[in-house]
């Protein structure tokens, strides 16, 4: 079981004095709160237990430098990619920009991957690339989607193993929607998954609970 | 400050015993498990902080009913919009579609908002608005952006105060990239901010204490 707790106003106190001047004896803590030592005895307990403090026999408590957000971190820092991603959508290196664009609608999908003959990527298809390939002057119909399409080597992609806030990071940096989620074979690259936007605010609602509000 | 703690064997067996029989003793807990109502003072201070349990003078420890999931989750209730929201940007009425997808482009935003002349909401576009349109066999110069934005009543909205979850709940429903954040006036709706899909997935590295990995 893992839970949160709120410091109050004095454990807060606490952090700081410890933060200052530790090592510092519960006693000297006490003594700058103007307190007993009984007083402090369960705060001590529950900063220590909290991660934030460590006591060390006849030396007394020093900082950790682990902050409470540090310690909720490291509940997100354990989700995976697999938890949360969907299924991907992906088209042939033939295909039109036109036939794209219509099965990206069809699909209700943000992004698709292209893949060649053995199913094997070969791109990545946005909305902003296909938004872009319009406003061209050309037939829509007539172009391949290989000559918009990111190719490889510059797909960012990842792994069900990955963690999810790496892709995180990777999709707010490059400024992309969504990333394949690949396994690595002889063969080439095969695309297993599709990482999005969406499934990082569903990873939100799901750390809140899945309750209705 | 907030933080998370992980519970001992022994906080997980108190949890146990006051789920069962609460409301119950700190004195009747100890006997239960063999030790002294003083060993046991600290792990009851923090199972209350934390929440898990309500002490009621005279009559004993409760059990809340409050799991650590849930408690995290109060946590994550208490994001409100503005701690996350964007600069919006708003284009004109009489714009073409074409030059709305230019200023997309340019501005590196996903979503515009459609304002009148007094600069009061009238409209959202999205990509996929945007996209839609360009399958049509028409000039996109020619084309108003008010044929093809959705529109007043249609639009989904959010105010500053309203809770992070609820828009990313929004968000996931209606299938939408951004919500635009208003503020009501007699004059009408302003625009004010703009929260996206990238936002949630950086309120989720947020959370997770904004570290590189």
């Amino acid at each position: 079981m893992v839970s949160t707790i709120e410091l109050s106003k004095r454990q807060e106190q606490i952090v700081q004095i410890v933060k200052d001047n530790g090592p510092i004896t519960g006693e000297a803590i006490a003594d700058r709160l103007s307190l007993t030592r009984a007083t402090l005895r369960p705060d001590l307990a529950i900063l220590t237990m909290a991660g934030y403090l460590e006591a060390r026999p006849r030396v007394g408590y020093f900082y950790t430098g682990k902050t409470g957000q540090q310690l909720l971190a490291d509940k997100i820092k354990k989700i995976k990619v697999m938890d949360h991603q969907s299924i991907p959508v992906v088209v042939n290196e033939s295909l039109s920009v036109y036939d794209a664009i219509v099965t990206m609608f069809l699909e209700d999908v943000g992004t698709l991957f292209v893949v060649d003959k053995s199913s094997l990527l070969v791109g990545v298809l946005s909305r902003k690339d296909l938004l872009r390939a319009s406003l061209g002057n050309q037939d829509l119909k007539s172009i391949p989607v290989t000559i918009i399409m990111t190719r490889m080597p510059n797909i960012t992609m990842c792994e069900k193993d990955d963690l999810l806030l790496e892709v995180a990071h990777k999709l707010i940096d490059k400024q992309i929607d969504a990333l394949p989620v690949v396994k690595h074979s002889e063969r080439g690259i095969e695309v297993i998954g599709r990482i999005t936007k969406t499934n990082m605010t569903k990873a939100l609602v799901a750390l809140a609970g899945d309750e209705i509000l």
